[in-house]
């Protein structure tokens, strides 16, 4: 996808090196005050990323996992380490389903062969997953832009809300939310959007970095500034991504998504999930059952920024000895839910509708 | 009210001196991190004391302006003089409505004196004002206990979120929110305060610093948090304050309130404003017609703090020139909304509801 004004951003989120020795992320966590890549030569190394959130965003966890998987097995393949990787790997993050469904699917393709044909076959399997990931968002990017193409005709331009960061940073490329917003900018859509800044880690500001290098429109908010905009007619659609959709429809998603849900709902704003096919999960039949993960209350204590030198800095806005509750997700049940935005089109928030698109097996 | 652990704390949160020349005032700016007291000598100081937050809360806003209008009038107290700086005063902040109505009842008190008993009359006067503020908002919290017990009996324990700061700190002393969370402390009652962060200026952290003068278990949480929270059956009864209730009962509070409204509503969970008789503004027929107060965009993207090395500090998380939208305010419509808790008791959030508690004019 373009990548205007920064010319040295690469054209992928997650870049395998040639001798298949490493692959190359972007540190998520210095973005947007900072551009680095790192080098990622093991599975421990990329378990670190995952856990960390260098790396984050469902489909990216997914891809850069197996190609953790895939640098384990030129190491040692036989089936104790692909099994114990494999347990490594999946635990680093309990929520986003898209890492479990990418590894059981390299377990299903690596267990039948020989130990020697593991590792070139991991490899190769892991780049399969990013090109298909690649070629998902950017459908998801046209079946959302036919949802909004309406919506723009109807309001003379399009004010969209997004949540979190589910644009190219968390997918390999195109992203999953942001997809739709960046085909209809594309399409000359008039289009601007509103970024909640995603307390406690501040993934909107990767959102809005994103948007800069494309050109698009946006205004950060606070996160409780959302309920107002969508009171005051001033959001025409609400797109986010997803980390893991249950069988029913229910969604879960950075916590925060809940009650813009609820504000949608109760403005008659759309309410639409974008999300591929690895992000639901047939065996979880309802939200209920998705495990929520607590992450580091020093998440919500300490805010990292750039200080009044341009160096980065961080300062503790709460007190240490202070209790911090910090869930990472929240579920948004299926009936708040407009649509959900596949690569095989929209369908609506239901075990029906995700069946119609999905009548296959879970590694489909 | 009590005030644990730190003794040099004063009882009040704005203390006149003796010879009527200075108020003393808390520098909410730099809580929780530090502890200090500013005195103000003339109106010039008292309306940046308001616009800056270093006295913030409805009530005490309203207050605090009534002693700058009293400093005034010592230093020249004709016509001209008392209309300009109820002008000044009244600008200061356009969303709560106490700070008009305080000023008004001057207004009716002071102009059909003759100007040389004004200084004396308006330093009076606004005594009277702050000393009826601590009875209001004590008897806030009875109500609201008698509210409250009920819920502490059917659950064992009593978890209650807030937002924002409607404590001692937002009046003279008790507050509003939390005067019935103090009461059910005080009575006995195990209770533990969720208290949501209050995104941009994170009242919340004053909120928790009151609590934990007051020994009352409390956990902070993103704002974003509060959603799932509820979802999950671990809020008992919401409780908030109020900058200003319209006559219908629609209630402008602090930007994030509404969601939260939104998110008690659907779980089946109390949703409580306590506030004195002064936040009503029975002129305003509904909330849509509450000025919402825009603030500077800094507020987002600036967080202050301490350090590593211990010092206050501050870092930059948004970048500069990243468009900001700040509305400080949101408006709970009154369906909504529980009850609200006034010093005459609790009511329906509807303009009969508190019509039977407050039948009488504006100044009353």
């Amino acid at each position: 996808m373009l990548r205007m004004k920064i010319n040295a951003i690469p054209t992928r989120t997650i870049r395998p090196s040639p001798d298949a020795c490493s692959v190359e992320i972007i540190d998520q966590t210095v973005l947007p005050h900072d551009f680095r890549t790192l080098r990622l030569s093991s599975h421990e190394e990329v378990a670190y990323a995952i856990r960390s959130m260098q790396v984050r965003g469902a489909p990216l966890i997914g891809v850069t996992a197996v190609y953790g998987l895939a640098l384990a097995m030129a190491r040692q393949a036989d089936d104790a380490t692909l099994a114990a990787t494999i347990a490594t790997l999946a635990a680093t993050r309990p929520t986003a389903v898209n890492l479990n469904w990418a590894l059981m699917r390299m377990q299903d393709h690596l267990a039948p062969l020989a130990p020697a044909l593991r590792a070139q076959a991991a490899w190769f399997e892991a780049g399969v997953i990013a090109e298909e990931d690649v070629a998902h968002c950017r459908r998801i990017g046209e079946h959302g832009l036919e949802l909004l193409r309406p919506l723009a005709k109807k309001h003379g331009r399009l004010n969209i809300m997004t949540h979190c960061n589910a644009g190219w940073l968390a997918t390999v490329d195109y992203g999953t939310a942001l997809a739709p917003i960046y085909a209809a900018f594309d399409a000359g859509i008039d289009v601007h959007v509103w970024v909640s800044e995603t307390r406690p880690r501040n993934q909107g500001l990767l959102t809005a970095w994103e948007l800069k290098q494309h050109g698009v429109p946006h205004t950060i908010i606070a996160d409780n500034a959302a309920g107002l905009l969508m009171m005051n007619g001033e959001v025409d659609a609400v797109i986010v991504g997803a980390d893991r959709i249950a069988a029913n429809g229910d969604a879960a998603n950075k916590v925060g998504t809940y009650m813009k849900a609820l504000a949608a709902r109760e403005a008659g704003v759309p309410f639409y999930v974008a999300a591929p096919r690895s992000t639901i999960d047939f065996d979880c039949t309802n939200g209920a059952l998705i495990p929520i993960e607590e992450r580091d209350g020093d998440e919500v204590r300490v805010v990292h920024g750039i200080d009044a030198t341009q160096k980065a800095g961080s300062v503790r806005q709460i007190p240490a000895d202070e209790a911090v509750g910090n869930p990472a997700f929240d579920v948004t049940p299926a009936r708040f839910i407009t649509a959900i935005i596949t690569e095989r089109g929209s369908c609506p928030a239901s075990t029906k509708g995700l069946r119609i698109h999905y009548p296959e097996s879970r590694h489909d």
